[in-house]
């Protein structure tokens, strides 16, 4: 039985690194008689390829599984754009070992052809949905798989805004922002400003405040189906913006209510079968670094 | 339809002012038609009393409601007395605000009348229950509704341990101990020691580590029904012990295994109908205080 | 003996209470036989006020003493102009107490009475400089009280930079920017970034990392006659900017240097007889609010 | 011109390998002339050795500098006993690198020879001086180099207790204790409590608390010259203990008052020439190790 026939193949831009490494990957799907698919962008990268091209986003439709090579930002984009077409990804890193992007570039052909072959297990990781609403009418909406932050934007540093979950007022805070992570990003921007580490099989969202006014506050966890809701301050006298993995934008003025919640559908992650979360902990985050003797 | 018939009555011991709490609310109690059961160690502070006297965990059996005068510590014990008997039960607090004795003095009447008069909400607290091995034979066991604590003992401060959640290794930590704590115990001890606050209808688990050497270790919340394991290690000097919130302690030695899991009964934590955990944090955690102008 | 005869006014501009308080304070002073000498934006609000009119800095050269009425924010302001002229500077807050404005709305006759009456207390405040060079070039100069901030500006979030202490490299860093803050502004910004407390008289500097990707990367405190040197990476793909007391702002790029030191100027900060930094701290920080019980 | 002649030697107690490198490097000096003098505990695992025998102690009367071998609270202990005499201390790592030990094993004969030459930097590190008195009268005295520590002892954790430097009241915390720590400590069991780095040369102690009630409890840092002063609160239930460098303990009372002050005498630690406090701190603290990418 044929696990995966049409592989769609996504690269972070910019890096020879990173065509060399699809070149190869691209000769062994087809020696396997498998058909690669390219994003548009990364293929104008090699010309003469020969292999079929499409939009990142197409690819939910006409692949079967999609392999990144990168770094976990890219992976991020891919997921986001890709969740909702139940398509599984296959992250493999390029350099220093990611949280997502788990395959080594030296043990990329063993362990795809191992992928191949079933032997893999699936991760469930859910996105969050973004909206700004203006006056009550939505103004923009994003999906994050890591995180979504409330920060500044171009202005000076403090934002005032009140943060409802589930409909209850929880406080008013003035703060630099607000990080909002999956338990995928809690190993990522919210962690360098002081939120816990959450296994990626809960179901929880974490609230982190940045550099708060009030040294009580500190990260909350709750439910992940919880709705959250964040109003801009009316006095608040800048445009804070509210980012999506630390890679969209939306601008936002005061009185704007900023929504997040669960999205329905979840990004399926591969991982060869030797997988371990913990070890990939101890490894970046440095674990064995100890301070004593 | 009467809710409650025989109330049962805990308070902290050795204060003069529960104990005057205590006898307006057997008069009340009275006055209202219903009994009132008093827990043994209390009716000695109260001669004369006129009422139905027993063991605290014989209150699991005789009555349909268990009200509790105190702090968060006194309750604490009741519920883990209590768990397993599915007996509802109320906090009143004599001083301070609490997290779980969410009636003040001056209202006590009439937010008991109303609780009375089935004017309540119902919140499942889950406890944990902990088990020490040595050379694979249980040497005791305790449960906990806020957090079990591995600490240093009566020695000097480090202590070398493993854990492993679900069966997977996460690390092996040189520290001043663990806190293992439930969403109720996420607002006391652990939040001392940097861990988040979870909200109480979180199903999970957070581990905060305490003055880990590593400067990386960080908490980590994992899913409620997580099996956790700590093994001290062999060449652990020390003899840490282990603690239940606060108030119970196994003596443990190089070696020895801690298992720590979810019990299967839950506390039946009552509230007025004004309950709001965020309004109790406000209040609790200062987050009124601000630094700024 | 007159200990001041020429008191010069600064007040926060658009507030109605600190234009009520400025003039309350006129009369006091005009009854005194003191002259009072008002800063010129500060003037405009109060049209027909018959008093003696100068710039900010000008305070310098023609007053004796200066009084301002705000909050911290415009003390930091005031203390930047009028630092190398030796003159000193009393704070009166308009609304909260500030750890630099520390005169109360509703005693100000009283305590302004005391410190014509030469019953006050001197304290010396240090002030940093600032430099960014281009090139080798310097493109801008900026003084301190509190901190001065590297940040990302308008751009993403992440800066890399490399920083050196008395010209020994410390570490390349990536994060969100860095903080560098005298005693002064430790109970200010750097508080809030996690950075300790240091007494004013501390001859010290703090540097606080802002959400720092080496999760072992911690505040470092220096002598305060220590050189800082900042470099942004060539790398860097962003145009970060410093601030200085979260009021004045240079943009960079990347390969420009950022120089740090002490100034030799230093503010006279005048007191109350009964100040006391650690009452305040208990006041501003909430230093009496508990978790426990 | 001879540096130094009579050269103590002390190492850590119960291992192999301090043994062996002391073994060597009393060949070592024997063969360029000089004098060894071994402490008289560990002489006592090496029979036969032939050199001159003394009590640590004693070594500050006969010998011109002291090599320690093992970790850095082998260099703790005899820091504590040699302050007074102003002989140079050596340190040697067997295994870790340690901030005060920064000859490692396997460049000892290099880095000896050139400090016995003459090359290396003297750093001056101020001990200080804990009295704990009851009623007026002192019941004990110790010294650290690199901390005192207010901590539970061996009963249950929480201690309250009364805070004042020089003099001023600062507040009463509730908490696991409090961490006094020097410059040389602030590496130490300070930094895992969550305390910033000081630099070697500052003239500063920092007071970290531990797990306060108080979640706006910070560390705080103020001059070097600073008397503190601890109240252990009448109303404690429990006897905490204070210990010194992790090493001694006093064990308190309710009542019971600790006063921390700066010794006279400081220790004369050497280093070799390429000492770099920020290359211990990269290396020991794995600033190399980033999360993101």
């Amino acid at each position: 039985m044929d696990y995966f026939r049409n592989i769609g193949l996504i690269g972070r831009l910019g890096s020879k690194n990173v065509v060399d490494t699809l070149k190869s990957l691209i000769r062994f799907l087809n020696d396997q008689g498998l058909n690669a698919v390219l994003d548009e962008r990364i293929a104008e990268m090699m010309p003469g390829h020969g292999q079929q091209v499409c939009k990142q986003k197409m690819m939910g439709e006409i692949c079967d599984l999609v392999i990144v090579v990168g770094g976990d930002g890219s992976l991020l984009g891919a997921a986001r754009s890709l969740a909702q077409f139940h398509i599984p990804v296959l992250g493999v890193n390029r350099g220093n070992l990611g949280f997502l992007t788990d395959i080594a570039p030296d043990e990329i052909e063993q362990k795809v052809a191992e992928v191949l072959d079933g032997k893999y297990t699936v991760e469930s990781r859910f996105l969050i949905d973004v909206t700004v609403k203006r006056n009550g009418e939505p103004i923009g909406e994003m999906v994050a798989l890591n995180d979504c932050v409330l920060h500044p934007g171009k202005a000076a540093r403090m934002i005032e805004f009140e943060l409802y979950i589930e409909g209850q007022f929880v406080y008013t805070q003035r703060s630099d922002g607000l990080i909002v992570s999956t338990p995928t990003g809690s190993t990522a921007y919210a962690l360098s400003g002081g939120g816990p580490i959450m296994h990626p099989k809960l179901d929880a969202l974490v609230l982190v405040p940045m550099f708060p006014h009030t040294l009580s506050s500190r990260p909350i966890v709750v439910d992940g189906n919880s709705e959250l809701k964040l109003v801009i301050s009316e006095r608040n006298e800048t445009y804070p913006a509210i980012s999506c993995d630390g890679q969209n934008d939306i601008s936002c003025a005061p009185g704007d209510t900023i929504t997040i919640h669960k999205k329905p559908h979840k990004l399926k992650l591969l991982h060869p079968l030797n997988y371990d979360f913990y070890q990939t902990c101890r490894e970046k985050l440095g674990w064995g670094t100890k301070l004593g003797d």
